[in-house]
C-alpha cells in the first residue's frame, strides 16, 4: 500500500504519534534509515523556506531532491495538473510533495497517481491542510515533554485562512489536547460551523485567551487582511492583536512560543519576543528537517513494500 | 575521443541499437554501470519533462546533474554561447546537455568544445533534431518486440516544426523500417525536398494513413498553428486531423499509439485514447529515464578512455 | 571557532597561502577530504558561473549544494535578511554562500549567524570584496611557479566599481608583491584615498603600465560605464583602455593574461588575446573549482570540531 500524507485526519492511527516520536528520535542522533531514490517537489505555491526543509530532509536520508516550478514552466502551460503528475510518477521517483493555493490539490494528485506506487505528501494546500506544519510543530513540543493531556493551546491571529491552524487543530485533538482555544479578530476567525475548529474555544478578548496558556501559536498574518479590516495599519493589528512584549510577560514562565514563520516582526509578534527565551521559531525550523526526514522514511518503507507498477 | 549525441545521423554504426538495447536491459533490471561527475543541462528552451529525465538519468548513474537557465541568467548576458559552453567545459563535467530553439546549436557547442573531453547531448535543437526522443520511442517499442522490417509506423500532424519526426524517421530507416507515413495538414506537411522525410509516404487521407497502421505517433500541434490554418478551433482540428476515439476504434487490435507530450488533450488525440490500452505515452516517459541512463553511461564510457584536455 | 570568509584581510595568517596551495594540490591529484553536508547558496546577485563553480566544488567534497534565489522567492519578502539566513542556519547546514549587491552583508549574515557554527563564504558583495576570485586567480598563477616578490601585476579597466580588484590587490600584497599598478579612465580609477589601493601605482599611460608587466588582469567594463564616459562606443573604449592584439603583443613573452569573466570580447579584451596563449582565462575557471573545494575543506575542517549550537 502506497503511504500518502495528504492531511492528519487521514493518518491511520498512532502514525501521528510514530512520526512524531521518529522525528524527536532522529533530533537526538537516531540514525536514518538509509533509502533510494528521488523526491520531486511541486509548488504550485512557491515557498523557499519549506523547499529547502524537504530538500534537507531528502539529502540527509540519501534521496535526491528535484525542484519544479509548474507556475514558471511553459512546457507545463496547457497540460491537466494530472497528466503533469501521472508524467512525473511515470519516472519511478519515492514521492512527490504538492503544495497548491487550491485546497484538495494533493488528493487530487493522489488520485492520479492511484497504482503507480508513487507517494503524495502535501506541503500546503489552500487554507486546508498543511500536516508536515503540524507535525513539526508537536514534534517541538514533544521534544520538550509536553504533557497533552493538561496543556492549554491557543493559536492567534489570522485562523480564518489558516491551514495551519486547521492541521495543528486537528493534530492536537487527536494527541489528546482538552484546552483549544484560539483568539483574533472577528474578521478573521473562521465560520462557526467549520468543522475544522470543533472543540476549539473562541476567546474575543485576547488577553482572556492567553490566561495561563502553555503554548501560544502566533500565526502569520498577511498585510493585505489588515488593510480590510478596520485598523489603520500594521501597528494598530500589533497592539489589537499581536502577542507583544506586554502580553509575553504576562504569560505563564514556561510558556512556549511558536510562529510558523516567515515572522512579520512588530506585526503578529513583537521582535524582542520572537527573540526571546519562550520563543521555539527556530528550534521549530529545525525539527522541521527531522520531522520531513520522519515522513519521507514512513514514506519509502511501505514503498518497499508495494510492487511497482 | 569524446562521443556526442547531436543527431541519429552522426551516431557510429550499431550504437544506436546498442543504446536501445542497454535502455530495455536496464529497464528489465540490469545493473546501471557507476559513473561519477556532473552533468550541466542548458536548456535555453526551457523544458520541464525532459529536464527532470535527464536529471534522474545522471542521477540514478551516480552523476550529479545541474541545470542552468541561460534565458534567465543576467550573469551570462552578452557573453557569447561558445564562451559561456567553453566556461563551463573549463569546469570538467562529464558532459553538457544542450536544447535551444535555433537548429545546428548542439554542433556549435561541440565545435567550441573541441579538444576538452566534454561531450554534448541534444535535447532538442530547432525542428531539426531530437535524437533522445527518437531513441526512447524506439526503445519502448523494442521491449514490446516489434518487428522492425514488418512495421508500418504512420506519424500524424504538424510534421513540417517537428525534430521529432525528423529524429524519428532518421532513426526508423536505420532500423530497417520500409513502410514510414505522414499525414497532416498541407501547410504543417514538410518541403517535398526536405531530405529528412526520404522515404516517408505522404498519404493525404488520415484515415488511408492509419489503415494496417502497427505504430501511431500523434506530435503535438501548437494552438497557434491552429489559428494558422483555416480551421475555426481546436475541436475542428481535432475532427480533422487528431487521433480520435473512432479513428483509435478502426486501428489494428496490435497497434500502438505514441506521444511524446506534453499531451494536448482533445487536441492531437482523444483523451480516451491517450488513456487507452493502445497508449504507450506513459511507458514512453518511463523508457525516457532508461534510455537518457544508456546515453550517460555511451558517453562516460568514452570519457574514461580520453585524456583530459 | 566558525570559519568564515569573508574578506582577505580578515583571514588568519598563513592561511591564505595555505589555500593556495592545497587548492593547486587538488588540481593535481590530491584526494579531497570527504566532508558531509549541505552549502545553501544565497544569490540576492545572480550569477550562474560562480554558482557553479561553487556547486561543483560541494559535490565533488560529498557536499549537497542547494541555492537559493531570494529576490524571486516571494516567501522571503517582508522577511528581513537575517531571520531568512537565521532560519536556514536553523537547518544546519555547513555553509552559506552569499551574494550580494551590497556592501557589507556578508557581514551582517556572519553575525546573525553568531553561535550556529554556521559558516559564512562571500561570493562578492557589492565593490567591497571577492576573495574566492582572488584566491583562484593567485592559485592560477602559484600553479606556474609564480615569484610573487618579483612580479609586477597590473589591473586595467573599472577599478573604482571593482569588488575583483579590491580582493586581488589586498591579496597580493599579503603574497609579498611589491610592484602592483592599476589603469583605466580617470573617471573609473578609485578615490585616491581609499584604503583598498594603498601602496598600488596609478599609471595614467596604458602602454607605460604594461611595460614589463608580468600579470595583467583585465577587469569587466559593464557597457553602462562605457557611455558614461566620454567615449562613442565599446569600440572606442577598446582601442583606449582594452588589452588589444597589439598592446598584448608588446607584452613580454612570458606574460600572463587573466581575466574574472564574463569577457566583453573586444571591448576589455581583443578576441585574439582572450583564446591566445598568454591567457589564463580557463584555466582560472578550472582552478576556481578546485580553490573553492579547498575553501569549503578549510570552512568544514573548523565545523567537525564546533559543537552544534
Amino acid at each position: 500500500m502506497t503511504r500518502h500524507l495528504i492531511d492528519i485526519e487521514a493518518l491511520p492511527p498512532g502514525d501521528a504519534e510514530r512520526l512524531i516520536a521518529r522525528a524527536v528520535a532522529l533530533s537526538r542522533g537516531a540514525r536514518p534509515e538509509a533509502c533510494r531514490g528521488e523526491i520531486i517537489q511541486l509548488f504550485w505555491e512557491p515557498s523557499t523556506r519549506t523547499r529547502v526543509s524537504f530538500e534537507l530532509a531528502a539529502h540527509r536520508l540519501g534521496l535526491r531532491p528535484l525542484s519544479i516550478d509548474p507556475e514558471r514552466s511553459s512546457s507545463t502551460k496547457g497540460e491537466s495538473l494530472e497528466d503533469t503528475c501521472r508524467t512525473l510518477a511515470a519516472m519511478q521517483p519515492t514521492a512527490l510533495v504538492v503544495r497548491h493555493a487550491e485546497a484538495g490539490t494533493p488528493q487530487r494528485v493522489a488520485g492520479a497517481l492511484a497504482g503507480t506506487g508513487v507517494a503524495v505528501v502535501n506541503a500546503g494546500d489552500g487554507a486546508r491542510a498543511h500536516p508536515t506544519q503540524a507535525l513539526l510543530d508537536a514534534a517541538t513540543l514533544a521534544d520538550e515533554g509536553i504533557d497533552w493531556a493538561g496543556a492549554r493551546i491557543v493559536l492567534l491571529g489570522d485562523l480564518r485562512h489558516s491551514r495551519v491552524a486547521r492541521s495543528a487543530f486537528s493534530l492536537y485533538r487527536r494527541l489528546g489536547v482538552e484546552d483549544l482555544r484560539m483568539s483574533g479578530p472577528s474578521a478573521l476567525l473562521p465560520d462557526p460551523d467549520d468543522p475544522a475548529f470543533r472543540g476549539v474555544a473562541r476567546v474575543e478578548d485576547i488577553d482572556a485567551a492567553l490566561d495561563d496558556a502553555g503554548v501560544v501559536v502566533c500565526l502569520r498574518i498577511q498585510r493585505e487582511r489588515i488593510r480590510a479590516l478596520s485598523l489603520p495599519d500594521a501597528d494598530a493589528y500589533h497592539a489589537a492583536w499581536g502577542l507583544t512584549e506586554e502580553r509575553a510577560g504576562r504569560l505563564r514562565p514556561d510558556a512556549r512560543v511558536l510562529h510558523p514563520g516567515p515572522v512579520n516582526r512588530g506585526v503578529e509578534i513583537a521582535p524582542g519576543v520572537a527573540d526571546g527565551e519562550r520563543s521555539r521559531i527556530l528550534r521549530q525550523v529545525r525539527m522541521g528537517v527531522w520531522l520531513r526526514m520522519a515522513v519521507f522514511e514512513w514514506v519509502a518503507g511501505a514503498a518497499e513494500s508495494t510492487p511497482s507498477a
